[in-house]
């Protein structure tokens, strides 16, 4: 079974293909150019020489978010627009899971922590523990503030390996736990295809119309259309009251 | 400085850009495909895709060897053939210094064991110890058995994490000391030119005349024609003594 992955959640995008031997081949950028530009060039380049097609792959999978919702936007409707044409499955997996793949270098009962700059105060945050060498989810992904992971992560008191793209802030945030923190080396730290392809191997696949983001907060649009019904309802309220 | 690497040592292919704020893109391969064929497309897709051409390098990098005496040869006549073209300089890493840095992942003290697979019942290996977040060379590159390498690790006592394309065949040889070894994941496992980038950021810089294959033993030509040479001296001798 030969899956292709893509990650495209934040400022790295990669893809990459394995089947049940592990991994053939992985292309990863952190170049900051657009994933419209990048992710699907990638993907070509990459089949082409592997001496592969689209029809060689049996499972389209995709880190289906959190993160960046235009780059889980350009993630979500590649796989979508290759699994349709091809009437094959797909797998969207959460980024953080994916993620957490990155931590298997990591001995049992040490914690995973994914960290992704969520911007606003927050990150978007899932904490697992490796048990028998896979990583075991502890909490549901969330968007929380640094104050609140950081007690968190005190209360477990283990041995925590921190990765994602907010993993160096979050680190350095991380002063007083220092001597049982560590921060996950630059190879292994960012998102990474490779991470979609083992998460997704373990999980269910899902038709394509299943297939949906997972943005976990509201847009900067959303929000502000709420603020701004908001802001009308009490000034219509008010004027209401003063009339 | 923009640094452009080409890993060819063995079964997997990779070359990966990175400048002073870290990894920019890596392309990765263990698919078996010839590395005459599949390297140098990888290498010009992924510029073209990061809208870079050769004259945006500055250095050119390679694993120099232990390993396939043909994937070396591939590997370096790359690296000659850009940088004598381009007038730049270049830079060879031993293949197991190279590799050492995807054992950065492990705490100070720990041990990192890079083992290719030589054939003939020996493993390419060097060993690493880490200190302030580095790995530190312990011995040279070498070619040795499996018996006196389990010997080596085995005095050192400390806990040691196995890379390279022989590490799992080694780790299934060091039963005794399983307690104390690590085996790398397969995302580190493997040589990438991420770890030649790395090693030749703190490497000198070569002129293109002076980078050279290293090879460690006799190829098998040599060593039939260096047999056939002393056979021919004994029939000689014996010839010679029955006169």
């Amino acid at each position: 079974m030969r899956i292709l992955g893509f990650e495209s959640s934040a400022k790295t995008a990669s893809v990459a293909v394995c089947d049940e031997s592990g991994l053939i081949s992985q292309y990863y950028q952190n170049s900051g150019l657009t994933h419209s530009r990048t992710l699907l060039p990638m993907a070509e380049d990459m089949l082409k020489n592997l001496s592969l097609t689209v029809d060689d792959i049996d499972l389209f999978a995709v880190a289906h978010g959190p993160g960046s919702f235009t780059g889980i936007r350009i993630g979500v409707a590649t796989v979508k627009g290759l699994a349709w044409a091809k009437d094959k499955p797909v797998c969207g997996v959460s980024t953080l899971q994916a993620l957490a793949c990155n931590g298997e270098v990591m001995p049992d009962e040490s914690l995973i922590c994914c960290v992704m700059d969520a911007r606003r105060g927050q990150y978007y945050n899932a904490l697992f523990e490796m048990r028998d060498g896979l990583p075991v989810r502890l909490c549901a992904d969330r968007a929380i503030g640094a104050a609140k992971l950081a007690e968190d992560i005190e209360n477990q008191k283990k041995r925590v390996f921190i990765v994602g793209d907010g993993a160096l802030l979050c680190y350095n945030t991380l002063e007083n736990l220092k001597a049982n923190v560590v921060l996950a080396p630059e190879v292994l730290r960012f998102q990474s295809a490779w991470g979609v392809c083992v998460a997704a191997a373990r999980a269910p696949w899902q038709s394509v119309h299943e297939l949906l983001p997972v943005y976990l907060r509201m847009s900067q649009a959303e929000r502000a259309r709420r603020e701004s019904a908001v802001g009308h309802a009490v000034h219509t309220e008010k004027q209401g009251g003063s009339a």
